[in-house]
Formats: C-alpha cells, structure tokens, sequence
C-alpha cells in the first residue's frame, strides 16, 4: 500500500529534502539530518495521506474533522482532484486557520463545542451529501500515505551512506509514525523508529512503557497543538508497539529552542509539534546518526519571533 | 562547463526543491515557482561555485576575499574537500559571521578597513603559501557552479509542465545571475531571466539600460547587503547583456514582506537580499508563470523578527 501511495503521489507531492548542517552535527554530538516535511504541500505530511486516501478511494466528496494541518491536507488534495471537502471545525478554532482552509477551496462547517455534537453534524453531512469521512490517522490509506515519507528517508539516507541509526519523528495519532516505520521495516530494517512528543502529553511512550493504549490526562495548554490527540490511533498503535523504540519526550522549551536552530542553521519554518523529533535529536543522549523528522512548519508570526527571542 | 559543474556538484550538493503555494499565486495574481536556494549547504547558492571551482582546479589551499555567504560556501567546500581556506575579512565584521567561518574550518585573517590594503595582504598569504584565489563571481568556475542551479530549474519547470515565462534571480555581482541565464539559454531558451536588485543599489538595471558598464554610489547601508556590490563583473556582464530581460528593482519594504511571505507559505527562511526576486516576482507587475530564486537565508534572528513585525 505504501508503494502505491508513493506511485499516486509522484509528481503531485513534494519531494522534500534531506537537510544537515555541520553546526547542528557538533552540538548533537553526532550526524543529524533533517527529513524537511514542512515544505510539503500546505506545510505538513498531512497532504501525503490526505492525497493517497482521496486518489484511492475516489470518493465524490470528502468530509474531515479538523482545524490544522490535516484540514489543509485535505482541502488542497479535493481541489487538485476537483471533488467537495467539508471541513468541520469549532467555531473557537483561529481565525487564520478557518480562513486558509476556507481559501483552499474547502466548505467550512463551524460548531460550537459546548452545545454541538460534532459526529452528529458530521454524519448527517456526510449521509445527506455523499460525502467521505477521511480520518486523520486511523485509516489504512492516509497511514500508507504517511509512508512515504519513510520510503524517501531510506533513499536519502542510503545515498549519504547512511543505513542504521534512529528516526525519530513527532507522533500525534501515530500516523506518520507507524507509516515510516513499516516503510522502514521493508527498505532500510537497520534503523529504530521512536516516536517524539512534549512533556505532559506523552501518551504514545506511556503506552509503550505500560504495554498497553494510555491517554492525555488532557487536550489543551501545549504550544506543539499539532501533534496533541486523546490517545495512540487503533490502526497506528499495533505498530507502534511492534515496530518502533522508547518513546522520546520533550520539553516545549526545547521544541523552541529546535525551532530557531532550525531556522539559523537549516532556513526552515517549524511549528513546536514540528520541531519535537528534531528537539530530542539535538537535546537528548543518544549515539551514532539520527533522523529527525521535520513533520510540519504551520506556525504563526508571533511563536516563531517567541522561539528566536530564546 | 555548467554541465561538468553538475557532474561533480552530484551527490554533494543539495539538489533543491521547487516550492510553490496556492496562497502566492493569489497575491501574484499568476503562478509562482519558487528555487528554494536557501537550502543550499552553508545556506546559499554560493555553495555550488565554490565547491565546483575547487574541485575543478584542484588548488592545495584557497583564499577569499568575504565577510559572508561566499566565505562559507569557500570555507565548507575546502574543509569537505581537504585542503586549507584562509578568509580575510574586516575586523569589523560581525561576529556571528566570524565565528561561523571559522566554525566550518577556515583561518580568518582579518584586516584593518582604515589601515591595511586587502589586495596586498591576500597577494602576500597567497604567495607565501601556495594559495589559489577563489573569487566571488568573475571567476568561469564560480559562473558554471551557480549555473547548475539553472539546470535544475529547467528540470523542475519541465515537471511542473512550465517551459516558458520569466525567472527572477537576486543579482550582486552576477556570478548566479549570468550562471543560470547561460544553463536556460541551452535547455530552455523560451524562459527570460531578469536580474533583481534593491532600490538604490541598482547597478545592474541601470547597465542594462546604459548599455555598459555603471556603478552603485554607495556600498553600504542595504539590509541586501550580500548582493551589493560595486558593480557587474567583468566576465558576468557581457552574459548578462546577451541574455538578460530589464532589471526589477523591488523596496526594502517589499523584500522583508516577501521574507514574511516566504516564512508563512513556504516555511523558508531567506535574508533580504535573498529576497528580491520573490519580491519582485509577488508586488512588480507581470504576466505568465514566474520562477523566483530564493538565493540565500543567512538572516540574523533580529532581522527576521523585524520581517515577521511588519
């Protein structure tokens, strides 16, 4: 699945770069390159699974819950293909973010959480329109897509003569984390995926420790908004658990601080959540190389001036 | 000898992507590809001429004349390639671009603006220790380095089904300038490059109008400051002539709006002066399909911030 996702996604996706800087390898203490997932369209992965699951499903329409990155994801794959994308998103949700997902062709649907009942509202839409629910994570086709990512790593990685080592990589729902790991478990089995989060809400490395699916004690308060969900997806977490190494966990301050190196020493955007695989590659022990990825850079003005005020 | 350039930039340079962005094209009102040179290594193009001019001559030691990218595109070069860099540079430059040269391997020398003649303290190091020149545009090497980055976009273009409309290049001394004016001249001759220069520093544009050589009135107090110089090069200008549209002259103002631009859409990170073409490309009127060089992204965390203000 992984193959055919990358075999819809030639020549529609960006092929993004494998980044280094010498400064970063001396304060990592080790070789560190950078898989930039923030140049891919709308600035994360999220277009690579939104993309696959529309091109294999061909589907008349699309529905999607949410108000960041997948949404985008999701809105320019339905207007490259030419079918309808609602979005549903609390009318709490950042102007700017209902405004750029508006301006991606997409219908915005807005609910108010306190009084709506947003799978109501969702599956009435979908049922009266015809319209496909395409999950964030848990579904096979957005984590084949997700893939992709991990079956470039293995190339770039091989052409730097680099062919064991970490990957480390943000896990939110676990999507991109399970995809690059089962991509890597075919083509480069020599490299340990570990999934990276912010303190306070590491439910993927709780879950890894218990042997089992932990939650967030809660859903707010994080700067890194873009990786933060319930708990590990029922899709990604067999994965997770079978595939992957200790999870690492990182304090937003150290996502920050990612941030503006990744900005001085590589000349890309990151937004926390982006930034946390990098944090734990530049900031925690560790030995040999490591991969960061680099999965998204949808941050506003006002964090990014925060981060280079460190 | 662009074409051997890529031969030996192969597999040591970045290969850098061709960005694009919904959210561009509409401010454009046309479509914009952007080169996204400041991925390069050392964080510019300068990278490529150094890196192809020392592999092709092969010299047991370099020396350049820099304060800034083509110093660490030198510096970088030689330390990968094994043989000594000496940089001289003022010793009021600042510190941060000091520490970074020497950070990559090289000896900076510096002298005295006021007191001491550059020439005369290169010629004697160079002498003495068997150093060969590494200049910063005027130099066949250096043009054929920067060239393969128009290579790349004729490649990239292709892909995207573009074979024809204008290519904005930030132009200082016009090593990249002329480099990628010669490669599309050969493998896609429907494309115009245009030169592209901050108001009052406009050498190049006012040439292009005189028919021969002019001169900037000042050097200094450009944000731009990595594409001012004090006028076209000699072997440059000749190519620049032959091959080149009129010159777009963009504001400061606009150049630090197009580095916000470039931060919010594109998740790049590019100094003023790399810039311009972006900036030339999203507020100067045109028509068809414009490619922008994104030259270079050695901005201080300080200037960045004032871009993102605006």
């Amino acid at each position: 699945m992984i193959d055919a996702a990358a075999a819809r996604l030639a020549g529609r996706a960006q092929y993004t770069p494998m980044l280094s800087s010498p400064f970063l390898d001396d304060l990592a203490g080790r070789r560190v390159l950078v898989k930039a997932e923030c140049l891919q369209h709308t600035g994360s992965f999220k277009f690579r699974g939104a993309w696959n699951a529309l091109s294999a499903l061909k589907p008349a329409g699309v529905i999607a819950f949410s108000s960041g990155n997948h949404a985008q994801g999701v809105a320019l794959s339905a207007r490259m293909i030419g079918v309808p994308a609602v979005i549903i998103m609390p009318s709490d949700a950042p102007a700017i973010k209902i405004d750029n997902t508006r301006a991606l062709g997409a219908e915005v649907v807005l609910y108010d959480r306190a009084t709506e009942d947003r799978d109501e509202i969702g599956d009435r839409l979908a049922a009266a329109r015809g319209l496909t629910l395409i999950k964030p994570f848990d579904m096979a086709e957005v984590i084949a897509g997700q893939g992709t990512t991990g079956l470039e790593i293995a190339q770039q990685a091989a052409d730097l003569g680099v062919t064991s080592g970490q990957v480390y990589v943000p896990c939110g729902g676990g999507g991109l984390t399970s995809g690059v790991a089962l991509a890597l478990e075919a083509r480069a089995p020599d490299f340990v995926v570990h999934p990276c989060e912010p303190e306070g809400f590491d439910d993927v490395a709780r879950s890894q420790a218990a042997g089992s699916i932990q939650r967030n004690s809660r859903m707010s308060g994080s700067i890194c908004d873009a990786i933060i969900t319930p708990q590990p997806g029922y899709l990604t977490w067999p994965i997770i658990e079978r595939l992957c190494g200790a999870g690492q966990v990182v304090t937003e301050e150290q996502a920050l601080k990612a941030m503006a190196l990744a900005h001085d020493r590589l000349k890309i955007v990151l937004e926390p959540g982006g930034a946390v695989a990098l944090a734990a590659a530049l900031f925690l022990p560790g030995e040999g190389p490591v991969i960061a990825v680099a999965s998204g850079g949808n941050v506003d003005r006002a964090m990014m001036a925060r981060a280079l005020a460190l």
